[in-house]
C-alpha cells in the first residue's frame, strides 16, 4: 500500500493554502495545526495511512485504540480570503522513503484541489527558551521569501529536516510556492509559546485572527496524545543522539 | 511480491470473526490459535508468504523444510453462531513496512468474505507469572470496548506493538470493529496458562466451548516449532534490549 | 526494477532440475555450479540484476568491469536423463526482501520451463575441516527426503539461511519438490573438497559423471573472482559477528 | 514514486555520450560536470527526485530552499562531434536500492535519446595529494578499455563504489559501452586539481576544449553548495568509518 489514502470529500476551495502541522521539535506545528482545526471548526476530508508509520496501536483513556495516521482538513473562509487545508497527524513517516511518499501524496491531493501554496511549520532547536523566540524561514523562491521576511522572520541558515523541509522542497518541484516557518524552541516538550508565535505569523500572512484562549489546553491535549504515543519520552531520549539522527523531528 | 497470497477456497461464512494468532510475547496468541484450529478442525483456505519474512528454511525432525508462513483457516459453526476465521502462522513480518502490508492484505481477504470483526490476541509482558493473569483490552470503538470490558478485561494502558495492535488499528481504518485481548505473561516461553485465559475469554465472547485437555500438548507443539525457528532463544536474547525494540513480539 | 530479468532464450527442456549455486559459506555451491557449467558446456539463457545487489562495479585484471549479477544456464543431456538448469552468480541479494524477490523470480522462470525440482547447495559451517565432510539435507517432503537420505546425507538440524534454504522453502510453496544439500566446511575460503563431495552427491542423484580434474582450477577461479568482489575478506571479517548475522552465507 | 522524473524536452542529439557527474570522493565528478554545464551552456531537460534521497531541504544565502535532486543537461556540438548529456546533481541515493533505481532510470532516459556510451567520473581516495594525480579506468569491454588506456589511464584495481561504478556496470547490462574515469584525490574537499585532470582526459576523448579559467570558481561554488548540504563535513566525519561504509562517495 505504501500510502493508503481515504478521501471522503473533494471540497471546492478558494485558492487554498496548505498548512503542514505534523509532530516535530517542540511540537510547534502540531499544536498550531490542532488549534486551527478546533478554532476554525475545520472539516476532515481525507486520512492517510502509510506502511512507513510505526506498526502499533496506542490506547486512549477510554480504551479505544488509536493508530498512527495523517489527516487533511479544510476550512472555508469569508469571501476574499484564501481557504485553508490543514495537514495534521500524530506521526511523520519512519523512513526517508516513507517521508517522500507521504509528502508527495499529500501535495498531489491538495494540488488537485487547486492548492498552489504551502506553509510548513517547524521548531528550530535552541538550548534555552526565550520569551520572544526567533522566527526563521526558507522559501521556494525569492518573491515568497520576501513575503516571509516581511512577516518578521529571518533567513533560515542550515538544513530543514523532515516534512517541514521536504514539503517546501517538493512543493517547488511540484511548481507550487511556499515557505517553511521555523520557531526557536528548546524542543523537548510541547512548546505552547512557540506555537503562539507560529500562529501569530500565519495569522498575519493569511489575515486570520484566531482566538488563543484555549491554546494552552490544545497544547496539553497534544501532550497527552504524545505521551500515549511515547513520543515525548522518545524525544528526550533522542536528545543524546546526534542532531542529524533526529531525522523527522522538525 | 511483497505478499504472495494463495487462496485455495473462498468459503461462504456466517458473519465471521477474525481471530489473530501470530507468534508474540508468551506465544499466547499462537497457542490459542493453534488450539482452536485443532479442536475445531478448522480448514485452511489461504496461505501468505511475504518478502518481509526471514529468508531461511527451518528443518523438522523428519528432515522436511518449513518456511516462514502465515495461514488462514475457517470454522463453520452451528446455526445462530458466528463462524470463525483463524489467522495462524510461525512468524510476523520483520519490518514495519512488512507488517502493514501483511495486516492490510489479511484484512482485505477477510473483509471480502464478509468479516467485519477482529479479535487480536497478545501477551502483555509482566516480570512475574501470576496464577490468574490480568486481562486487558483496547478496541476500535466505545461500544466494542464495553463488550470487551464486560468479558472481564481492564482498559489497556500503553502501546500495543506488532500485529496485535496493528490489526485492531487497521481494522478501524477498514471500517471494521474489534478488540485486542492482552494477557499478562512473563513472556519468555510459550505460556500455556495465559493461553488458557485467552481461550476462556474468547469462548465467553463467541459462546464457544473448546475442550482444553490437549492445551498443554498444543503449547509443547508450539514450543518445538519455535525452537526450530530459533524464536524462543531469540526472545531470551532480545530480553536485554529495550522493550521498544521488541518490535513484533506482542 | 527490483529484479530486472533478461531472458535471451526459452529452451525446451526435458523435465529439468534446477541446481542452485550462489556464493555462500565455503563457496561450495558456487564452485560446484561453475564446474558444472564449464564441464557440461552449459548455455546461458537469462541474467538477473536486482536493486538489492551491492551498488558497485569490480574490476578484472584486463580492466573490464564486472557487476553483481545472477545467471541461468541450461544443459541438455542424453535421452532418458533429466536436463539441468544451473543458477549461478557472484552474489546473493543484500536484504531479506531482495532474497525473496530474487528467489521467487528464478522459481517463476524455471517453472515456466517445466522445472519442478530444485537442488540447492550450501556449506554447513564447522570449526574444523574433515577429509570426509558430513553431508546433510532438508527436503520439501518426506518422499524427497528419503531420496536425499539414500544419497548418503543425514537429516539437517537447524536453520538453512539464505538462498540455499529459501529456494527449497519457496519451492514447496510453488508446489515444486526439492532438497537442500549441505556440506561441512570451515567456510572461510573456497572449499574445493566440500565442492567435490557436493558434486559427487548430485552426480549420484542425477546419474551424472563429471570430470573433476579441473575442479581445483575452478575453485581458484572462484577465489580470484571473490577476492575482486571483496567477499573472501568480508567473510573473514564477518566471522567475528554472530552467526545469525551471516545472513546470506549458506 | 521511487524516482519521479520530469522531462521538459526530448532533444534530438547526435550519438550522444552521457557524462556522469554526481557528488563523490573529492567531488571530482561534480566539479567537472558543473564546469562543463557552465562553459558549454548546457540546457537542462530533465530532473529526477527519488524517495531514496535525504528528506530535507537546505537553505541558500538568500533564503530559498534547495532539495536533493538530479538533473540531466544536453550540449549540442558542431557537426562531426558527438553531443553530450551531462548527469549532474547534489546527491546520490542513500540506499543500494535507490542507487540501482536512479541509475537504471537515467540509463533508460538517455538510451531513448540514442545514447549508447557512458563516461562516469570518480575520485580514487589516496592519502596524499599529488601535483599530477594518477588516472585509472575500468570499462564495459576490452575495446573501450583500450580507448581508456590510450587516454593515459591505468587499469583500475578494486571496487568502484556508488554511481561511478554502477553506471558502467549497468551500462554493460543495458548493452551500452563506456568507462569509468577515476582520479587520485585525498578526497575530503572539492579537489579542483583532480577535476582539471578529469576534464583534460574527457576533452581528449571527446575532442573537446573547455576553457578552465573559471574552474576554481566552479569548485568554490560546489564547495558552498556542499557545505549547505552538510556533505563536506559529513565526509570528514565519515573518514573515521571503514572505507566500505563510504557507500556512495566515489
Amino acid at each position: 500500500m505504501v500510502c493508503a489514502v481515504d478521501i471522503t470529500e473533494k471540497p471546492k476551495l478558494n485558492n487554498p493554502v496548505l498548512i503542514e502541522g505534523l509532530p516535530g521539535i517542540g511540537f510547534v506545528a502540531n499544536i498550531a495545526a490542532l488549534h486551527l482545526i478546533k478554532e476554525l471548526k475545520a472539516v476532515k476530508f481525507a486520512q492517510i495511512v502509510s506502511s512507513s508509520f510505526q506498526d502499533f496501536a496506542v490506547t486512549t483513556g477510554d480504551g479505544t485504540a488509536r493508530s498512527p495516521i495523517n489527516e487533511l482538513y479544510y476550512v472555508r473562509r469569508q469571501e476574499g480570503c484564501r481557504d485553508l487545508i490543514i495537514w495534521y497527524g500524530n506521526t511523520q513517516a519512519l523512513t526517508t522513503f516513507g517521508q517522500y511518499e507521504l509528502c508527495g501524496k499529500v501535495l498531489d491531493i491538495v494540488q488537485e484541489l487547486g492548492c498552489n501554496f504551502v506553509v510548513s511549520i517547524g521548531g528550530f532547536k535552541k538550548d534555552e527558551a526565550a520569551a520572544v523566540p526567533g522566527l526563521y524561514s526558507t522559501a521556494t523562491d525569492l518573491e515568497t521569501m520576501k513575503t516571509a521576511l516581511d512577516l518578521g522572520t529571518k533567513v533560515m541558515v542550515g538544513n530543514v529536516f523532515g516534512i517541514a523541509g521536504l514539503s517546501v522542497g517538493l512543493a517547488k518541484l511540484h511548481c507550487m510556492k511556499g515557505f517553511s516557518l521555523l520557531v526557536d524552541t528548546p524542543g523537548m516538550n510541547p512548546d505552547v509559546n512557540a506555537a503562539r508565535f507560529a500562529l501569530n505569523t500565519i495569522g498575519k500572512f493569511l489575515n486570520l485572527q484566531v482566538d488563543q484562549t484555549q491554546l494552552e489546553e490544545t497544547s496539553n491535549e497534544i501532550k497527552r496524545m504524545l505521551e500515549t504515543f511515547g513520543l515525548v519520552k522518545t524525544i528526550s531520549e533522542e536528545k543524546k543522539k546526534e542532531e542529524q539522527q533526529l531525522r523527522w523531528f522538525i
